[in-house]
């Protein structure tokens, strides 16, 4: 049952899928369900792989976009701060107490560049990409103006395509031209490989980063050489942090995925060729769902549809079943292959979204469970912070 | 410049992407933002339609899940009531005063259906379908404890394959199932064919709803032969909506992406062969976003990614340009071709979004924009109320 309210004097539902105490067969779907056991078991092993490889690990909240979430990869997993993709998200962890802050992208719209140069005042180290000289002086004019200071990191497109300068002399430059401008402070490089994470063979992943790690050791090489030194190196995801792990270059992992996983990136396949939701990482994150017409006797539908995920990645599919399948999402319905009939309405399944990125991004609140009871109920903190 | 708040005596920028009175191009990017002026015409146009064909015209809120167009579609269009997916929904449309409400879809949970049943007492008439005779006693037991009336229509599934019964007889049987349940009133019948409305030539479109007109003109007729009559036959999307008009069965529509238009419907001809989106609805929804980086000569990386639309349905369209194309897009960017390198840093592109419906669903505020200036902001009132 949902919480009670009262509005003009009739009492009505609230919206809010479960309340911490009910029993798991009680939440309101769809909605998004965490189980809290292998949540832990993930952070806490990334945490000790990051200690255990001398790395920090700066996790990157634009994966659950939570307050509540990043709170336990600090407490578990000895995250050194946040990183983020929007100003807007940057936002509610600074507000929230957060003290360490990547923008892991470029900040360019004026407006924007004004909130992130506040963001210090809110007690939280502030740090920036940049690849575009004209940023430099939009930045300082701006931690100028707030009486702020702005960390920034030359980001390297080492195979992504999409932000990021090429070259080692690009980097030389700008790294130059942030040190010397006021407000500014050069912290280091992001170099974050974006286009291989998902690539299934192990080796296929790790020769992509080779080629990144080549470039990021020539532009801190040559950085070094004219006596500039980089706090952060930063960069790695689900799908690579072993190669920047042992690199020798960089220092601090960005990964997201690890801690909820999700169907897409389960399916990539690690050193020994397993499955990594077979092994290295758990399913934590799942939607739950509820059939709700079963009026044909060889498919059931479900009320998860494209409002409560993203298909971009492919299909979710359904935890801990063989016997049926989602085969077919519309804008409110899921169609479940039932072909030896074994669904009745009323039946909840459990979906592993195939991207867990943006399908957390169309929700409101993570129910956290744990033993068949709801234990937390979280907002979804930065859901909706785009801009 | 986003409005000022202040917070722990700090002053720092409010979550909105505008303000009324603000110029277009202060807007925060990403957002979603309306052309006033063609979402006007385009409501005003199916109104006329309806009315010039006798029909009433129940638009579909699950599409732009907004108190405010619904409004719009009430003064301007002529709108008899609303229609949604979910329970939550009916609630915002019910509690913001809609006095006519359909869940055009089943309600099965225990708790939701409690919820369902204490809808008018806010007011609302409120409508809901029905495919399974095990719900009748269901809702009649809920809208006996609260002392409410609920009227159903019973769903066939005229082609969609999803919900809804599929014969005749299985028609009349809940018909007569919910004429005897106390507390329930049979309304008519809910015959939806989603699986045609983007089929691309006009003639298939016409053929799928044909056989569609079939089954509702035999249920209807069996239904009188038992003395039972239909209030409401109702059905029809953007894609199809000539066809129930002229159907001599159906009396209303349930259009929804018609007012705002996207790219995968705009892309399915008219009676003349015509794209839809050039004559017959103007695009009047878009995806404002702006250039991020621009590192690379010839392409352009923009602040609208997966965070920011849905791409189920295939990618935005870069409204009014042929010189550049929105090629890839990842979870915070899209890639931009831009071949002749014509595009700088802080420029703003209007998109068409792919799909209408799941992109409004991961915004929380429409920008509406007239004459260049920012007319009005409004809250998209049932963003995520998937439950």
């Amino acid at each position: 049952m949902n919480a009670p309210t009262t509005l003009d004097g009739l009492e009505v539902g609230f919206d809010i899928p479960a309340l911490p105490g009910m029993a798991e067969a009680d939440i309101q779907t769809p909605c998004l369900v965490l189980d809290l056991d292998a949540l832990e078991r993930n952070i806490r092993k990334m945490g000790d792989y990051a200690r255990a490889h001398g790395m920090r690990h700066r996790v990157h909240g634009k994966m659950h976009k939570s307050v509540d979430v990043y709170r336990l990869q600090e407490r578990l997993g000895g995250a050194c701060g946040v990183c983020c993709q929007k100003v807007s998200e940057a936002e509610v962890f600074a507000r929230a107490g957060v003290k360490d802050v990547l923008v892991s992208n470029q900040v360019r719209d004026a407006a924007k560049i004004d909130r992130l140069a506040r963001l210090p005042k809110l007690g939280a180290r502030t740090i920036v990409c940049v690849d575009d000289l004209a940023n430099v002086a939009e930045l300082s004019a701006a931690a100028m103006k707030h009486g702020t200071a702005i960390e920034c990191l030359v980001e390297i497109d080492c195979g992504a395509g999409r932000c990021g300068v090429t070259t080692t002399p690009a980097v030389v430059a700008l790294a130059k031209a942030i040190g010397a401008a006021p407000g500014l402070r050069f912290a280091g490089i992001q170099a974050y490989q974006g286009a291989m994470q998902h690539m299934e063979l192990y080796a296929d992943r790790k020769a992509k980063i080779d080629l990144a790690v080549d470039m990021v050791r020539d532009a801190v090489e040559a950085l070094n050489a004219e006596g500039i030194t980089c706090d952060i190196v930063g960069g790695g995801g689900t799908g690579s942090y072993p190669f920047e792990s042992a690199s020798g270059v960089y220092n601090e992992l960005q990964c997201g995925s690890y801690a909820f996983m999700d169907a897409d990136y389960g399916r990539i396949l690690d050193a020994n060729g397993q499955r990594i939701d077979r092994g290295e990482w758990e399913n934590a994150l799942f939607i739950l769902t509820s059939v709700m017409s079963h009026a044909k006797a060889d498919r059931a539908i479900v009320d998860a549809g494209l409002k409560a995920q993203s298909v971009d990645s492919g299909l979710p599919v359904v935890f801990g079943r063989t016997d049926v399948s989602y085969v077919k999402c519309s804008d409110e319905h899921g169609v479940i292959e039932d072909k030896g009939g074994v669904l009745k309405v009323g039946d909840k399944l459990k979906l592993v979204p195939g991207h867990c990125d943006p399908t957390c991004n169309v929700h409101d609140w993570y129910v956290g469970v744990r033993g068949g009871v709801v234990e937390s109920v979280w907002p979804i903190s930065a859901r909706g912070k785009a801009y």
